[in-house]
């Protein structure tokens, strides 16, 4: 037995986009518990030329969303990047799970070997299926994943690593 | 073809374990570059109940190998958890980098059914080893080089995602 494409990335995917989900519900009830506008949570950096917890959380969505399509040789839908509440923010990770959702494992398994070329700035980066998975998509949506739950956590929001990981997966 | 759970393992976390080593290496030569006190850096904490510096990169190296140890059946070196500087810090990354370079692929091919208990605060919890890799190991691995990172980051370290992302693999 091996893992395969699909196991090794739709799953894990829809696992922390939906702890993300919860994490971004813990925000907005403290936001409103301590009469903090939303906003101000929202456009929180940990430095001024980071982004803000709104745009981590759209570029989370967007690398799931772009990184399984390009492993399945389609478009992934493009999104408006105009969310300006947590409701709002966690309906775009929703919509994205439920994107994610709709692959069927024959769409994902087999593209190990695929070649797979992106423009990262003003680089072209070029990878095996495979290495797309491993070296960009997981730690980049870990990376925007975990850097909301630290802006969060930086604003006083009581979340534990619990909040990080989710339901064990079994 | 699919992917082996060695390749799905092993090669990421040395790395983003090596990133990590970069990150330090740039943290370091910042603290000197300002004339800040390394423990300044290393004892920062992006909230008061959070782990420092140093404790998140003990936790990084831990993880990656305790994890990778139970998905071979072996028990893991322990570290004395007793860095103060961040030469020290790379030292304990490298040592973790070489532990995670010696198993072979035998060793952890094959443990995806492998059934892996193990004990988190007061909780048991019980894996299967592709479970433990993809809801585990993984996410928790990035999450501590990513706090790492993010700590750095607000303490005015100029990293990119790039020094988080490391060279590319292909």
């Amino acid at each position: 037995m091996t893992l395969s494409m699909y196991q090794a990335a739709i799953p894990p995917l829809i696992h922390t986009l939906s702890n993300l989900v919860g994490i971004l519900e813990k925000g907005g009830a403290y936001a409103e518990a301590k009469k903090i506008e939303p906003e101000v949570l929202l456009s929180t950096r940990l430095y001024p030329d980071m982004f803000p917890l709104t745009r981590q959380i759209q570029i989370a969505s967007d690398i799931a969303r772009r990184g399984t399509a390009r492993l399945a040789d389609m478009e992934a839908p493009s999104m408006d990047d105009n969310e300006s509440s947590f409701p709002e923010l966690s309906n775009r990770l929703k919509e994205t799970i439920n994107y994610l959702n709709n692959f069927n494992p024959e769409q994902i398994d087999g593209s190990e070997t695929k070649s797979i070329s992106l423009t990262v700035g003003q680089e072209t980066l070029t990878f095996d299926g495979q290495s797309f998975l491993l070296y960009f998509i997981l730690p980049n949506v870990y990376f925007h994943v975990t850097t909301a739950y630290d802006i969060l956590r930086h604003c006083g929001v009581e979340l534990g690593k619990r909040d990080y990981l989710g339901k064990q997966k079994s």
